[in-house]
């Protein structure tokens, strides 16, 4: 059974399905692993390293025509046009509808998995992309946010004076800002956090920071531990009590996304302005609008004084673990879509898996 | 008593020799604070807030020709026309010899007062801006580092699989080093350093990382605590005895320097093509060669799959604390240059102070 890794061909993007480790698992299950030429060069993975590790090194073309394809990003449309028929095809789809890439692949009868419809069960965990790749976000944000931050997090006493810790407030409690939460404390900011769902409280007390709790008439606890969208007089009540935490904050990381739907609006223009010159905001909805309307997608504006910053891709920005963990999570993901008959890998029927059956995008989805 | 603070005209120099909190001390002591118009922006310090805190908004020349000018890097020759005659200067002069800008200077008359020649000497201690500078240098130099890593640096376990806490290397443990070791320590690295004076080992320990312990014939223990050159024969033990410790770090940040002396080579060529892949060396004696000869002074560069980073002003980089922590190395040098009689600042004589006396860079130096 063979295995596809291309390169992947988004701008900017750094990461590759799998890592020279997962190559060697994977080899030793009993998978042929045929990899494009210097597909793990950006995330810092050579050829050596996958040649040593059991797979065959190919062009773009033939990585693209194999059984199943394991990439990060979804292909674009020409890409499709190297897929094998009947096939297989695992990623990131990055879609909630459908979109025409989709649809080229579904003419060619390619299976799509998508990633991010893993469903959030126990025995699902250990494949849960969005989880491992929003887990590297949160730490590697607030790492921007030092790098961009004039001063230090930690406090600091010196003999030329001292420097007060800094206030760090994380808005949206999920994977990303449970990582940033802990990240930010490590750096001995004095950290801040808020979350429309209730029953996150001990999570940020647990990692040493401070719970914001407002009372905004309503509880966005959605399905599976996702947040849900709040009502318009609910949103607005969530916006005016957290502008005063918000104006107090050196450094805000939010991380507030809803599926589907655009990020609500967390910090006005008006808490940008109250804020202490030099400030830093990173945004990591940046890419379905933005939790603060001033950021700018894949961009580092000033804004009344305020550093904004919307990278939409952090997990590409650190490209050797988030493809080693995205790798864990297509290695897992494989290992309960076969059987060996024999000393052969054999296919299971994927839609009497509950896993491989949720993540199925079919056409009338 | 006029105190001139006129903004850097460096490329890239973001700091400002005063800020508001500085401007306050001063005033209230009875100093007359003259900054040019848009002095702190890059610092983040607005003019308002400087005017709030009692000083007068002034154009560039203005604030050159007060009787005591504060700056963090010297004047270019245009600046050094529009000093005062007999008017004292201080900042950074940022050469061991002699250089035409301080002979310029010298011909007005002009005191130049240096704050790299501050002796090492307890009462000077919160005067000491190489030190103050240098903890900054430390910090930073550990978020880049942590920024072009493409990997975490605490040990990370998660359901997608577990990474390894990242090994860093420090070498040089000057207030740069010890730094970079409570930050790299800080994010859960796993820490070791070196210096050539044995009597860091402690210091070293103290802060939670190991020590790595070289014998290279001699001590480079020198005066005032700084490190001294080490003879040809040494340094060539040390670099054979370090190779094995330094390939084996996947980022290294190296502070070694020796005072107006190239720096040594600490990490060869072949050191470098031994390191894993996309492993990270943030050189922060690139001003002075560099400790890895393959650094390019102010630039990134990647060389045997190796990044290395050779910014030379990591405090620019932070510049509201460097500002803040200089000016407050400047406010108490001031602090001791003046006496109060009858409710007026006079200056004291300053041949008769060791460190206003030390300061001095007088023609034949």
């Amino acid at each position: 059974m063979k295995i596809g890794v291309a390169k992947e061909s988004a701008a900017g993007e750094k990461r590759v399905a799998l890592t020279p480790d997962a190559v060697k698992k994977l080899s030793g299950k009993g998978f042929e692993i045929q990899i494009e030429e210097g597909a793990g060069l950006a995330a810092h993975f050579t050829d050596e390293n996958y040649h040593a590790a059991g797979a065959v090194i190919v062009e773009h073309k033939t990585a693209l025509s194999a059984g199943i394809v394991v990439r990060v990003r979804k292909p674009d449309l020409e890409e499709v046009k190297a897929l094998a028929n009947d096939s297989i095809h695992i990623s990131l789809t990055e879609t909630c509808g459908d979109d025409e890439v989709l649809s080229a692949m579904r003419k060619k009868n390619v299976t799509i998995l998508s990633m991010e419809r893993i469903p959030r069960i126990s025995r699902a965990q250990s494949m849960d992309a969005l989880s491992s790749q929003s887990n590297i976000a949160g730490y590697r944000a607030v790492i921007d946010a030092a790098a961009h931050y004039g001063r230090f997090l930690p406090l600091m006493m010196t003999s030329a004076g001292s420097a007060k810790p800094a206030r760090v407030v994380i808005l949206g409690v999920g994977v990303a800002g449970l990582q940033a939460i802990a990240t930010a404390r490590r750096l001995g900011a004095d950290v801040y956090a808020y979350d429309i769902r209730p029953e996150t409280k001990e999570q940020i007390e647990s990692l040493g920071a401070k719970a914001i709790v407002l009372d905004v008439g309503e509880s966005g606890s959605g399905e599976g531990g996702y947040a849900k969208e709040l009502s318009d007089e609910a949103k607005a009540r969530q916006q005016a009590a957290l502008a005063d935490e918000l104006s107090k904050a050196h450094v805000i990381i939010t991380t507030a996304m809803i599926p589907c739907r655009p990020a609500p609006t967390l910090i006005t223009e008006a808490v940008v302005e109250r804020m202490r010159e030099g400030s830093v905001i990173v945004d990591l909805a940046a890419a379905t609008g933005g939790n603060c309307p001033l950021t700018e997608a894949d961009k580092v504006v000033t804004k009344h004084g305020v550093i904004l910053i919307g990278h939409t891709n952090y997990p590409s920005m650190m490209p050797s673990d988030s493809s080693a963990f995205y790798a864990g999570n297509i290695t897992n993901l494989l290992n309960i879509m076969v059987d060996t008959t024999d000393g052969e890998l054999v296919l299971k029927n994927l839609d009497e898996d509950e896993i491989t059956e949720a993540m199925q995008v079919r056409a009338e989805s």
